[in-house]
């Protein structure tokens, strides 16, 4: 039996308890460049340092599953925080856990605009990208740590097949 | 008298003595998210720890100045790097000259992609924002120091008034 998530509207409030969100929206600027821009000032919690590790800058493109979409797996970055702004100027889906053990009746999934990015924080489980309607490309800004590190050391996956969650686009997307 | 610098194109190449071009062209991908998703891995050198300082993320929102423009200022940020990574879609217009004494004779001036970042190493001479066409957002990455820390500590800027140095903007842009 599949379980159809209902999709929240991404705000501030309401994923608070996984990260923050990246948007101008409700923010008050800074004014700078004698006029020209309103800066929006640091607006995610990066945390990369951990071990050793450094935050590092990348570029991701993700191609859309077929909806429905049955969530098959999550990831966990125990040791830095993972920040995604998308490029492309569409929507796009958030799925989340709270950190700790892993909870999959507490999965919850977000219709982001696309002027909305998120960062992940610390522990944060979080399905991967999921876009809608193109292959869309994303700025992510994530952790490196040192060389003798294992990559398992800062990512734990955890398989939802049984759970038998899914997602669907929303309806104009 | 004027003189309207010539806007070339944007490449890793020409950009090296000024930063890095964040862009997925030229790139090799890794494959992950079980295929769905190609990360263009680690393009910028975030450089933001000096003297207790770390990486932040903000957004700047800049209106393009009337073309011709003639450069008033340039900054330098000696303490720190700084990425711009365009949101809009639009191309833009990056002027730097190289680190050091700032040497008029050596303002370049770039025509950015739409598609494409650039990270400022520490110390680059750079103009703020120069958009073309609307208003338009950035993502940037870039240092914020110890609350002892003055401003000026990290931003020096240089009058560019008795240069006469302009920027037209594109054809078609």
């Amino acid at each position: 039996m599949t379980r159809i998530l209902p999709l929240e509207p991404l705000t501030r409030e309401a994923f608070a308890p996984f990260g923050e969100v990246i948007e101008a929206a409700g923010i008050t600027p800074i004014p700078i460049n004698y006029g020209a821009t309103s800066r929006y000032h640091d607006l995610a919690n990066i945390d990369c340092a951990a071990q050793g590790g450094s935050a590092i800058v990348s570029l991701f493109r993700s191609t859309p599953p077929a909806y429905p979409f049955t969530l098959k797996v999550m990831e966990n970055h125990p040791l830095g925080t993972q920040a995604f702004m998308p490029l492309s100027g569409r929507p796009w889906l958030v799925v989340v856990a709270p950190p700790g053990w892993f909870d999959a009746g507490k999965v919850r999934a977000f219709r982001a605009r696309g002027d909305q990015g998120v960062n992940f924080a610390r522990g944060t489980w979080h399905h991967f990208n999921l876009t809608l309607g193109a292959a869309s490309d994303f700025l992510v800004i994530d952790r490196s740590g040192p060389a003798s590190e294992k990559p398992d050391d800062n990512c734990t996956e955890v398989s939802l097949e049984e759970f038998g969650l899914a997602v669907e686009a929303p309806h104009g997307a």
